[in-house]
């Protein structure tokens, strides 16, 4: 049937999509979501069917997408016909009824999801029953090298390839911007990409950008590595696994992430490592709440690690409180320079130095933490940095308080005197996110005590920052509702950890960065 | 924020979307499905942000749904600001991780739903849950609630309503055009309101519309009850139950139907059914496989039927093969004419006086069946159905033969002789729908040869019909290919049922039809 053309003039973010008419597609015997052949000339494509009950009768509205690709004008008449479903939706409909999936299965539904031929209602249903079912480690090694094969990826040259990756989840968690110089200034490759946050207030992309770019083109980023060892980029706009990019945009309104193991380790193996240190932050503010969970994901990040020829080595850390005490793009920037000073918070200073030992280690090292810890306190890791923030196109000699942090900044007192027994990550999260961050670099909050420490009554447990008053205002209030502190001289005089039904409606954050 | 408005002139569907281009997104700290506050005067709406990379910064994108709400004009300043997610993603989110929802929860999912709060992205992964964990008794009774009152209802005015539903699935099926009339001729009233097919050859809105038009408002519906005691009308338009209409459009693509209790119990309810008759065709072929399944479906619609205050009657019937010898809108529309006038198959005549007899004992007379029998013998029946043919604007005295039915035949033949030991009604559905049926009302298949029949080498199978000779023979390659009819001169000569894996990829039909 001949259907004219109509233009829509905007692009559908890459979607395949064709809007009809609902008498158009009842005349063709189509449906909403059935797949269209839309031929012009010699070229053809196939689209999904959007039906729209007032759109124009006998024509095809076409987004750029489409339009462009098959160089049609507007008013043009074009053949169109009804197509079958695609083999890929047939294994995403075996998937919903618990059926396993072989690898080519899989293989197909991850091509179709980045040439776009299955519709994200489709996306959601495989990942909602991925998230149910759970992934076998087949299905794991399946997607992982499927989402590896339809990416790009970086070629380095060298061996071995040394990555530090932590499944994340914990606010204010600096560890990368001081593990990547402590292990290339041992004279390894460490090529870090990160991401930006999406839930959290600050991501080690974020973090870094407030010291030099971190949009790096994979040509820009190996003449980084080749010139220093290492580099601290932004993943996101590498391709390194479209196929995930796509899965995250439509895991983030839902909040599962059935995809984790697939996700990270299919980044890695685009960047070429052959070496990987997983931190796997454990507690009760974590994403991993219990030792149990850990050990089973570390054993799946190992074994996952075999089937793709990475070396794998797990660390499960303490993740009851945030990473140092800075939390926000800018504050933790300044807070890790601090560190390669020789200045850092202590467990700060500690993950990185373990989990950097840890890669010397699996290099054949002995005492790799006392090794890392040497290179920190040497200045070594300090000058490192520096190379790699100037290779990246920053400012080699900034200095901390040169990070341009918020100007509005207010204290948060102890009501109490007593013991710091626990800390709500979670609405430290949020009181970060409220006064601007990751969005507005200089917001964020800085705790002024930690667990286990002993405050007085007056003194300060955190202050916030921000980069407009106002903002300032609705994150005081904000930590005002959440008391993000809970105090006690013993343990044993707070004993509810919380009440079911809550009070109110509380959505639960939901951490999706990697 | 303010953004300047781009009209995009074309609906969304009723999808409350706006679009933003990944830097304006980004300035704002919103990501691809976070809701955004969109303000205009005095009103102001909620829509889902759509991002797209090659939309012009500081701009927002609306499609008419949302600009005309607000009475927005091209290029005008309107303020935007990041909202909350709507309370139903957290009740849905809480249904992924498999927890119950109580009736709140669902009231809160479906007036999101119907109002365009929830995207279709969250509504397949709802539904997927659904699918994969089941629904207790209370969900389905909330579902079925809630999807009545965001809904219109029709209001008879009388008591009893009857009604009969099948739950579909068995091609051929014209039940519904006996069991009306003959329940209307017994003066009860029954209003019907009916499907049309989406991936069967014909649904009974599909058979009515060769008769008479289907497409009645609710006043016409309740001014054809009023005057015949019954109707047979499309329900598709009535808005009966309008979050299901958009479950459906989700669930189509996935092949998933987990609300067949809910849609099909909503419905009753919102016509003011009180006493129902529902038809479960059990076998190989049919949508439910064994009578295990058959039994524990009956007794959740009888269970259902209680919440809702109705009285439920079900039928398990033989469901292995097509009902009566026609399949296909105008070729049933005949055989439905011929049986009231008493020519009818007897297997359809049994199914059709069974189902009204099971109504008349509800309604506590003895013998039902025989009843039933007696008004369709009487031509009372026959009658009636063409009092409600003129009622809903169809000729009253059409003959059978007058029904316009494909021009294009040709018959397959029995390639030996034998008995039939099986027919694939998939293969039939399939062949009927090649051949141009439900959108080709002339089209579809007139079995010759039922189960258990004799056939001599070279008798005619089934006849297949067209509208197109183009369409008659693809669908006599796909018969070809399918071999729909099994021969053998003894069940034990033909063991083999299938081979796995099949030879060729064969997706499961999927059978949404209610």
């Amino acid at each position: 049937m001949e259907l004219v053309a109509e233009l829509l003039h905007i692009t559908a973010g890459g979607r395949r999509i064709a809007i009809l008419s609902d008498e158009t597609a009842a005349a063709l015997g189509i449906h909403s979501s059935d797949r269209i052949r839309i031929a012009h000339g010699k070229l053809e494509t196939i689209a999904i069917a959007n039906l729209a009950a007032n759109f124009p009768r006998n024509r095809i509205g076409l987004y750029d997408d489409i339009s462009a690709c098959l160089g049609i004008n507007e008013n043009e008449k074009i053949d169109i016909q009804l197509a079958q479903l695609p083999e890929s939706l047939a294994h995403v409909r075996a998937k919903l009824r618990g059926e396993r999936l072989r690898q080519a299965d899989i293989e197909c539904i991850v091509k179709d999801v980045v040439e776009r031929h299955l519709s994200e209602v489709e996306i959601a249903a495989f990942l909602t029953a991925l998230s149910i079912y759970g992934l076998s480690m087949s299905e794991n090694e399946a997607l992982s090298k499927a989402m590896v094969e339809t990416g790009k990826t970086l070629n380095i040259g060298k061996t071995p390839i040394l990555d530090k990756h932590s499944i994340g989840g914990i606010p204010g968690d600096k560890t990368s911007i001081l593990v990547v110089p402590i292990v290339a200034a041992a004279g390894y490759t460490i090529p870090k990409t990160s991401s930006r946050a999406i839930t959290s207030p600050a991501g080690t992309a974020d973090r870094m950008e407030t010291l030099c770019p971190v949009n790096l083109t994979i040509k820009e980023i190996r003449e980084t590595v080749n010139k220093t060892n290492g580099c601290l980029v932004w993943g996101g706009s590498l391709e390194l696994a479209p196929a995930d990019d796509l899965f995250i945009k439509v895991e983030y309104p839902l909040g599962i992430d059935p995809l984790l193991l697939p996700s990270i380790m299919s980044k890695k193996k685009a960047i070429g490592a052959t070496h990987v240190a997983i931190d796997i932050p454990t507690g009760a503010g974590a994403k991993i709440k219990t030792r149990t969970e850990a050990y089973l994901l570390a054993s799946d990040f190992v074994d996952l690690g075999k089937r793709l020829g990475m070396t794998i080595q797990c660390a499960l850390t303490f993740g009851e409180q945030p990473v140092g005490c800075a939390i926000g793009p800018a504050l933790e920037a300044r807070e890790a320079l601090e560190a390669l000073l020789g200045n850092g918070p202590a467990d700060l200073v500690d993950k990185a130095t373990t989990l950097a030992g840890m890669l010397f280690e699996m290099m054949g090292m002995d005492s790799g933490k006392q090794k890392a810890a040497r290179i920190l306190q040497s200045g070594k890791a300090d000058r490192k940095l520096r190379q790699i923030i100037e290779a990246q196109g920053g400012k080699a000699n900034v200095k901390p308080d040169e990070i341009r942090i918020g100007d509005e900044v207010a204290e948060v007192k102890a009501q109490q005197s007593g013991r710091v027994l626990w800390i709500s990550t979670e609405a430290i999260v949020q009181v970060a996110r409220e006064a601007g961050a990751p969005k507005e670099k200089g917001a964020g909050v800085v705790l002024k005590a930690k667990l286990g420490g002993a405050v007085r009554k007056g003194s300060v447990l955190f202050q916030v920052y921000a980069e407009r008053s106002g903002k300032l205002d609705s994150a005081l209030q904000l930590a005002e509702s959440l008391q993000p502190f809970v105090l006690s001289r013993k343990a044993e005089e707070r004993m509810l950890l919380d009440q079911v039904p809550a009070k109110a409606l509380r959505e639960k954050p939901f951490m999706l960065e990697r």
